[in-house]
């Protein structure tokens, strides 16, 4: 995938736009784990994401961690770059979840287009709505939901995102996702078991009953 | 107050743009209590508050809310107009704390406004950067925070909305701002008595020592 294809506006930038764009965007690899981005403090860029997968997460002051979402190609990551909105205040933290390649677009370049067509600025609207949303749906999750049907959901997303039934996951990887101590997702994935709804290995889980996991989520 | 001095870019729009604006707008006024927006089928428009004060909340299947943020004037809502941003889907409630005076823009116009002005764009993305990050901040709460210092907070920010350390305002109230049951901010606020924050009277509360308070939250 070329950048000019991945870029979502592209067709609705002037030509100079696009040169300037293409010459500052840097295409760059991140292994699996790496953290690119730590809180309000960075402004890491923009990140278009090409390969692999991205986690934004946040972290309690005692290094809990809860996933608002995740980000894939060609998804478009602006929580990396605070400083491009003034009231964007937030300590989010980013890793990559896989081996992944993307490209940095530097916050400055994209201010000045920001500011010069109102596509990149509507663009960005549409993204931050987006996330926006999600957070939304978390925290009614979080405040509402119980925990079997935010693991069902959790289970199947991810069966969803590896093309596959059978999850190599951790129990205390599940729950850094879901903000919840490892015991409670150990007990909640025996139940499943009992249930017929999983089957649990060593590092690994497996989907039984993907319809009866989405009747519950 | 008049349009043109509470809305924000309103110098940045041409003379055209002004004129189309302003006769869309609609000056409105809703008593204390009233229902504005009821999630996502509504679009409601958006709002510029000239006067009193909104709130916007989240329910729950079973009529539990929480408070996300509060809009005083000249604070602009952008979630009453879901239909502007194609990628927001959330169910917010929003409800005005007390007797309210706002101008109401219709959705067809800001998103012709949008998408002709770099600077409505921009400032809409400001807007919603910033209701993200109470969001956020919100959610980290909820996830980290004890309802120690989450009480300790909601009093003193209403305090400070309020302009007075006497609070007229019941535990039920506060509960529902908080999502938390009534007697869990009963048993806090005896606790706080107890320790000689706050004074508790039949529908009222008195900051005996926001000093104090200060540091718990």
């Amino acid at each position: 995938m070329e950048f000019s294809e991945a870029f979502p506006v592209w067709s609705d930038l002037t030509g100079e736009q696009q040169k300037q764009l293409s010459q500052a965007a840097v295409l760059r690899s991140f292994p699996q784990g790496a953290t690119l981005h730590r809180g309000d403090a960075d402004c890491t860029g923009l990140l278009l994401v090409r390969s692999g997968r991205l986690r934004a997460y946040i972290l309690s002051p005692e290094g809990r961690e809860i996933t608002l979402y995740r980000l894939s190609p060609p998804d478009f990551c602006l929580l990396s770059a605070p400083c491009v909105l003034h009231n964007l205040h937030l300590e989010v933290q980013i890793e990559s979840e896989r081996d992944t390649q993307l490209w940095m677009i530097p916050p400055e370049n994209y201010r000045t287009l920001m500011a010069q067509s109102p596509c990149v600025a509507n663009y960005t609207n549409e993204v931050m709505a987006s996330r926006f949303s999600q957070v939304i749906w978390l925290l009614e999750q979080i405040l509402w939901q119980k925990l079997d049907r935010r693991l069902a959901d959790f289970l199947l997303e991810e069966a969803d995102l590896e093309g596959s039934s059978h999850l190599k996951i951790t129990h205390e990887a599940i729950g850094r996702h879901l903000g919840t101590a490892r015991e409670a997702v150990t007990r909640m994935l025996r139940y499943f078991q009992e249930e017929g709804l999983v089957n649990l290995s060593r590092g690994a889980i497996e989907l039984a009953d993907p319809g009866r996991l989405a009747q519950l989520s």
